[in-house]
Parts: C-alpha cells; structure tokens; sequence
C-alpha cells in the first residue's frame, strides 16, 4: 500500500490537471498540503496566485508555466515558487506524462483573464473535495491530517495509524 | 531608534485599528510579514479568513474575536490561529490603548457580510501600502524585505544595513 | 491571568539569564519553542551556535552579542538569527531589566572555549526542565505543547483549553 | 540537465547511505538542505537525532529505521519525522536501490552507542562537503544556495540562474 490516495481530485474549476493528496499530510496548523499533480501532455492547470511559498519536485514527465517560456521543469528537478508569483502551469507537449510532488503551504488563489478571483484552494477545500469524492464513490473516508487534534468543522470517519516516528 | 516603522497604514478597507510594519521584516521568501497593530479601546479589524498560520504577541491593553465572546487576549498572552480561521478582531472597551505583535504567514482575506472577497492582503499588497504612504508624506522608501535579493517588481529607494547575526 | 508560566527556568548551563516559557507553545511537531528571555544588566547567556531560525523582539531594555560590538537591539526592534550562527548575548549594562521574547526553531548548541559541545537545548530539553521546576516546586504540570496530540515520552498532567481560534 | 548535482557526498561518518543535493535548495535563512539520499540493499545511515522537522518522500526502493520493525516506506509514501526523534536508517534487503526524498530543516546529530554526539550535520556543513568535493574532482563549485543573498563564510564561484518562478 502506498502513500498516496488513488483518488484524482479535480484542483482548478478550470484547468485538467488532476491530483492525488498524499496519505496523512494535510497539516491544520501550518497550512501545508502535499500532493502529487498528474497529467498528460498539453494538459494544463489554469492561471492561479499564490499566497504562501510551493516547493515542487517533478518525478517524472516536464512541465512549465506559459509565462516563462524559456524554463522548462524535468524529471528530478526542485523548483521553489515565491508567495504573490502568478502563473499558468502547463504539461509539456514532447514528453510523457506528468508527475510533480508538491508542497503547498497557504492558498491558490484561480484568477480570471481580469484578474478578479474565480476561486480559492486551500488545505480545507481540497479536504472537502477529497471527501465528497470518497463520499460519490463509497471509499472510506480516511484523515487525512496531520497532527490528528481535532478540526471542529472537518469530519472524517477513518483513522490511520501514526505516520510520524 | 526602534525596529518599528513610525508608519500607521491600513490594514483593512472597512477597520479602524491601524498597523506598523517590523523594520527589514517582510519576507518575499516564505510569504512572513511582523508588525504591530495597535487600536484605541472598541476599535476594530473587520471580519477576515487567514491563509497562513499566525501567531501573535498581546504588547499591552486586551482584543479579542466577535466570534468568540469569552476569550480574550492580554498582555503578555500568545495566540496562534490556524489557517482557514475565519474571524473579526476588536480592541476591547474596558482596557487601554492596545498593541499587538503578529507574525503573519501568507494572506488575510477581508470579507463582506454574505462572505464574498472584499480585498486580499499580504506581503506584497503592505509593501506597496507602505512605499505609497512614503511617497505621499515625503518620508524615504527604505527596503523593509528580508532576505535582499531583488524582487521583481517592488521598488525600494533606501537599503538599511544588514539585520541577521 | 497572562501567557506567561511564572516559572524561571535556567536555559543555559553556564548563563545567568533566566526564561519564561509561554502557555501551549512548544511544538513538537515543527520544533518551535517560544519564550520570554529576561535579565538583569549586564548578565549573559553563554556561547552558543543555533541549529534553526530564530526571531526575537525586544520587549524593553537593550541586548546585544559579544562578537558584535556595534549592534544593540532596544524596545520594539526584531531580530532574524540565521541557522548556523555563533555568538554569546550579554544584557547591556546601561539599561534596565530586559526582556526579548524569542521564537526559536530547533536546537542551541552551547560551546567551550575550544568549540565543543557542552550541551544541546531543544523543545524537548526545555520541556523537561519545566516539568522537573514544577514538581520541584509543587506547582501544576500544565501542558505546554501545541498541537495537542500526546508526545510519548513526555509526561503531562493539566491540559488547558484550546488556544487556537 | 537536471535538478541534481551529480555528486555523491558521505552524510554520516559511519553510515554507507549517500546523497545528492539539489540545485541551488540550501537555505541559510531557514536552515533548510533537500537532498536525495540512495542506497543499496542493506545499507545504513547511522544512529542520529533530528533537531528540526523533516519530510521524506520515497522515489524508489524501500527504507525503514531500525527502532520500528514494522513500519517500512515504499515508493510513493511520505513520511514526517519529528523534532527531537532519534533512529537508524537502513535500506530494505528484499528492494531495490531505493532513493529518498528529504527535506530537512535544522541539523542531524549522529550519536554513539553510549549517545554521546560524535558528528552534527546541518545546511553549514553539507555546503562545506560539497565544496571540498567540487575542489578534489575539478568541478565547478555552483551556488546551491537559495536565496543569492551572500553567505559571508561560504565560497560559490559560479552562480546559476535564478530558480524561482
């Protein structure tokens, strides 16, 4: 059994990028999520800000972001996005398909082609998406977080046993 | 000469307490920025959600949240609020003028009574508060970033000396 | 009722500076210790090297570092420690009492004269001095971590309410 | 060309476990180094104690610590080890090479059976092994640090180009 959930949630309204969340990895306290971004060439994640820092390591495939055209991410590649940058990330056309691990601490704010904000991501909505998934297709619906103190307004029904050692 | 900016900028659209930005303490890197807000007795933060986890250091007189009517803060007290929390802060009426030190990671989010957006403010939107309320009063545009490498796309006239030891 | 244990616990072993831990905040999970630093003119805390970030805010008197001659931090002024820097801090002779809250990451090696380790503080260390002072003086031994899920080997009797809001 | 510098450093003076560190992801303001730790079947990264959090995500193979018999990572797993944790890392026999993920914060200090310390590692002294490296095998000595604010002790000769987005 593996660390990450085989359940592909959909990250942006409007991107086709889809994403596992790693087992246990969604920290109420700092705001960090972990997650492993997946897609096929020419897929893309439609254009979003940042508000707190993303470190990415790409494990396989490559990818970019339309504003740097230049800079291209490939296999074993570490990148660090700052808070306030904004971008649309793409799946390159002339590789295979795309894995990069994340670690996302904050929000992701999906911006229209004005600027205005469309929607926001963060460790709570992307718990709530992952349990009306398991919720639409009868998975037990693991805790994800970590440390496991309680989250008033998240409700899980399955607990796994302790990640840190 | 203190570490504080003699700067009173505002920090919401809608509140009347006001804040001072840390010397040298707006971090592009992780999204950190330090200040100190400070409010007469009944003034108020108007209501907002956190992208990023807080913590905060009560310097002197008392607050609290409208949400949570028992608890308050007072000199001396620490408090960490988790990202999501979703809250509006007040000076309270029957303490002095109060002060309050706050590490703030990522974004606040101001929000209208039907919880749309009013205005997200972070690192970069307070820095940019700042430059401008330089400009206006005359006063020199010293960098308050930290670490120093050059971001982008915000303009800073005056480099203090090195801060870290 | 502040923040604050009322309980002066030795950080160093050789130092004459004292400490005071603040309620619910030391991290087990991040390794973030926070706490009020105090002491008297011209007292000192030893030779030590830090092993993670620290921010500190001077809360009133004036402080400075041995290796620094020049530098002092006064009322209202922050400091960032980088990871990895040496250095005594002695409470400056021509100001009052002083008091320096400190967020401290991880580890303080404190050093000999040639450089080796005398001894290593950390969450952990810290937090078992604070258990040993209470029992000393029979005083309550209150939780002081934060998130609250049971570290294993760390023994503590009252749990406060929650902090986080 | 990817993310990782093709140089395997020793990071235990005991263990025979290697590592490779990524490009330009040492982080002197927060103490953090990323690193891709590998091995053979059976091979060991010695007793040590953490003084910071990590984050370990597995990229091949199958690893455990020998103080927890039951618990092993596989490929696609992620792992967080607390402030404070003390354990022997060993590559599983029945695997492949495996090749570990890490970032970590703070130091790692390598203890002897009596726990007496006998090494510490930190973003300090990995960048001085890579340095030494680079010099004995005529490689270019690149700047892994991030951010480019300069080091005073530290000595880069070539500067890549800038890594954030």
């Amino acid at each position: 059994m593996t660390g990450q959930m085989e359940r592909d949630l959909e990250l942006s309204p409007e991107g086709n990028v889809k994403l596992k969340l790693l087992k246990e990895k969604v920290d109420p306290y700092t705001g960090l999520w972990i997650m492993v971004l997946h897609g096929t060439p020419g897929s893309m994640l439609s254009r979003h800000r940042h508000y707190g820092q993303i470190y990415g390591y790409t494990l396989k495939g490559a990818w970019g972001y339309i504003e740097h055209p230049v800079w291209l991410s490939k296999s074993g590649d570490v990148v660090h996005e700052t808070p306030g940058s904004v971008h649309t990330l793409y799946i390159d056309e002339n590789h295979i398909d795309t894995e990069v691990l994340f670690f996302v601490w904050g929000a992701l704010e999906f911006l229209d082609k004005s600027g205005n904000t469309i929607y926001i991501e963060d460790w709570r909505s992307i718990s709530m998406k992952y349990i009306d998934y398991c919720n639409k297709n009868n998975l037990p619906v693991i805790d994800i977080t970590y440390p496991k103190q309680k989250v008033p307004d998240v409700e899980f029904k399955h607990h796994p046993s302790k990640m840190d050692l």
